[in-house]
């Protein structure tokens, strides 16, 4: 087995469209970096639940965090989860209803969390979320003390039981439906960050952040001072 | 109780942080509508599998819909299923990093689902699905023919044990750090459609979607023939 990609195990298999299921390494890893969010789905003795959260990926190991008290995070270690991370890339219009779709790329990763309590793990993995929400926030802002760091439950799954699959291009429509006039193609999508705004009680003269600059689109990088 | 508002039973109780909310069936109804996509979570005999798929609201039922092959539609009829909207507002930038967060909005929808086998039920959220995702293209694009019809499987959950959860606003620092010469705020996100790209194969002389140009960022909703 090529080792950039994960086993193929019966529950990650991709079922339906198989020719849109990709298992190599760095498809998921590209994916689960660039999505913001991700939604876990864990077992309660109700049912199903699926929550968004932040998320990070560390290597080989998605970590997730909040609070002690969380639902989520006092029930799913040592349980099996789901977290899923989509990205959504273009609305597909096909001359047939039917043919509609959307491309997107996602991926779904299964395990058994563990929680985390080195202190060099923890630090690492605080400092990866806060860095794949604004990337150069970390050394920015104030760092975690002692009360944070206890009132922060961090979860750990390994990377191994995943599998992304990803639909690009343009709609796929039935040969006989080729020489209606209907416009059929694709609306790109993407995520855009507007100019940051400024908390109301921020400290006269400081300045803007630069984290936040670089990741505002067409954010120029150039600092401002704010008041 | 509210005619309003979702019964707030103990599964769709918003447990952590409690202000943040929401059961107004007005405020559960916008979100849904404004995602494109949701996630669905259900239970596999090897656990818990979350799955993105297009939704649509039809009063208080929410529609999804797929191949009768497709593992989730497979699965889910008379089974439990949490359905998870999720729209990322913001990216906010706390002072310290413990306090940072998204604006968010989600919507959390449980139910077990029926199967719809009713002509005009089908065809309504056949309908809906498609103006969901983009609206004004049901009367342009070709509708279902019965072999697409039979080909498609329907599910319907009511909406009714529904929750929101919205996080709004500048971030909330602790009063210690309000002096620090960090800047703090809001980076506003949001989806932005781009120019529409006809499919290659496009019938030459076919116009430009209207559906399309008023769903694109700035789409003047003017005709233009591409070819």
């Amino acid at each position: 087995m090529d080792q950039k990609q994960s086993p193929q195990r019966p529950r990650n298999e991709v079922r339906r469209l198989p020719e849109r299921g990709v298992y190599d390494r760095e498809v998921i890893h590209a994916i689960l970096d660039e999505a913001l969010i991700c939604h876990v789905g864990f077992i309660t003795d109700r049912g199903p639940v699926v929550i968004p959260t932040i998320h990070a990926r560390v290597g080989d190991i998605l970590y997730l965090h909040g609070s002690p008290a969380s639902r989520m995070l006092r029930t799913v270690p040592d349980a099996e989860v789901c977290i899923t991370a989509t990205l959504v890339d273009g609305i597909v219009a096909a001359r047939s209803t039917f043919h509609h779709s959307m491309n997107y790329r996602s991926v779904v990763v299964f395990g058994v969390p563990r929680v985390v309590t080195d202190p060099d793990e923890r630090s690492a993995a605080f400092e990866a979320i806060t860095e794949h929400v604004l990337p150069g926030r970390w050394t920015e802002a104030r760092q975690p003390n002692d009360r944070e760091d206890k009132a922060t439950k961090l979860l750990a799954v390994t990377i191994e039981d995943a599998s992304a699959k990803v639909r690009t291009g343009p709609p796929g429509d039935e040969d006989e439906d080729m020489n209606l006039d209907i416009w059929a193609g694709v609306i790109p999508l993407g995520v855009v960050a507007g100019k940051p705004v400024s908390a109301p009680d921020l400290k006269p003269g400081v300045e803007m952040s630069e984290a936040a600059l670089r990741r505002t689109a067409g954010g120029s990088g150039t600092s401002t001072t704010e008041s």
